[in-house]
């Protein structure tokens, strides 16, 4: 019997959470409560949507998706230590994250900062270090380049920056300009992994490109959505934390059936952009689970 | 006229400004004031040693300094966020740094963490897209590889975690195994940059990697001297803070002279490791700079 798609999400998860534990187990005997703050981060039960992205994407180019594990790690370490330093008290000031309580709770604010400065030194890392022989120094140094590109001063840490200081406008462009960056970044070049390890052909190249850009602002539009309707238990965080802190969101500059519309607009368009490549059931599943949880 | 070595390190400091310069101008149209944040600290008034030693290594391999810009810049950058998160209430808590008012007075907690998360990220961009196409792939991963690890869990924020978290034992061997990390690591690999981007001969390795072995503990000896006997005036920081904040330091270790005794052994010992070098000059003059700090 065929295993549904949920299943076979499932299975990838699985595999890559066994997989990465192999390459980085996040044990440093020299450092020990280093090592602690950053697996008690890395471990607080993220659903891991960017790693099954690249392992996804991997699978639909025909690609071992073994041999992207180390670039999904990486990807996830980045998200993981972007979470914490978003969280303290000097940024959004978060005391629960997935329904535990943030680094900064349980480690203090010296350790919660350096746990995340060695994440993301360590993401590097293992980029360079850490992937198949198999794999060109060429491909894995094109990757380096556009995790540093998305995750920095040109993607997620301007967004966050914008996010900070943006003025209170309530722009549709801003906001869009603003999560392209903070959160469709690391999203979209999940999906291009296998595009920067090996040389594609163009076509899936571009619509790949597509299919990350319009999930990763799905995805905002989604949390946005959620922040406003879930509760405590649903979200793992503080509700209605934007609207709080005077954050633009989707809901609050479309109303909440029109940012609804949106999301059904965004998985349409992401789910066309798959038409090109043969085998994205899985890209597809991904899609339809992003935009299922703001129901 | 021949040029003295002081002399020819000045003009080597200012080929470095101008060349990184054009490498990264630090300003982001996205989001202007993280450039400007970036900026400030980048700016203020380093004394740029870890780009001059990638700069000396370079010429005494007779290798083109020019080619080591984006590395050496790549260094300062990690080497300035780590300045930056360093500084932070959280952390050291210091107002000032190189006599100016740090990050965090100016911008605020959260720019200040995000300047340095950008700082950092950017430098891996600067070192995967930076360097020019006669550098091999090769030659920039392993150059990654390794910054990675120096400024990492393996080094820098290692041992920035053991040096909050040290037991007060004043043991000699835990205290050198922190600033081997701390300070060491980030000054090692400075010197190293050639060896990691072209093959060089084994002989050469071997001695620039004790060089900067030996000028790293040097650097940190000097600065526990001088942390002791400076005024804000000369040290551009707060000084006697070491003792207030309990930490073990050489001088507390061996009283002011065996430090000063510690600091002659470990120069003659770096310049004993360039006699294998022929053109080492300014590699000798560095070292006597950093040791001259101390007088």
């Amino acid at each position: 019997m065929s295993r549904t798609i949920p299943e076979q999400l499932a299975e990838l998860k699985d595999f890559f959470e066994k997989e990465a534990e192999s390459i980085f187990p996040f044990t440093l005997p020299q450092a020990p409560v280093l090592g602690e703050a950053m697996a008690y981060s890395y471990h607080a039960g993220g659903k891991r949507i960017r790693p099954i992205l690249a392992l996804a994407a991997a699978k639909a180019l025909g690609k071992d998706p073994r041999l992207v594990v180390p670039a999904a790690l990486a990807i996830e370490m980045i998200h993981t230590y972007s979470l914490i330093h978003d969280d303290l008290p000097a940024m959004d000031d978060d005391d629960f994250r997935r329904g535990r309580a943030t680094s900064h709770k349980v480690y203090g604010e010296a350790l919660a900062i350096l746990a995340g400065d060695g994440l993301l030194t360590e993401a590097f890392h293992v980029a360079a270090a850490g992937m198949d022989n198999s794999i060109s120094p060429s491909g894995k140094l094109r990757f380096i380049r556009e995790l540093s590109r998305a995750a920095g001063i040109r993607g997620m840490v301007a967004g966050q920056v914008m996010d900070m200081e943006h003025p209170d406008t309530g722009d549709a462009d801003f906001l869009e300009q603003l999560h392209v960056r903070k959160t469709g970044a690391m999203i979209q070049i999940s999906c291009l992994v296998p595009a920067f390890l090996w040389e594609i052909p163009e076509k899936p190249w571009h619509s790949l490109r597509k299919y990350g850009e319009k999930i990763g602002l799905l995805f905002q539009v989604v949390d946005d959505i959620l922040d406003e309707t879930a509760t405590l238990a649903q979200l793992g965080k503080t509700p209605g934390k934007d609207r709080k802190q005077h954050k633009i969101t989707y809901p609050a500059l479309y109303g909440r059936d029109g940012a609804a519309e949106l999301a059904d607009s965004l998985l349409h368009e992401a789910l066309q952009a798959l038409e090109d490549i043969p085998e994205s059931e899985l890209l597809a599943g991904i899609a339809r689970f992003i935009a299922k949880r703001s129901h």
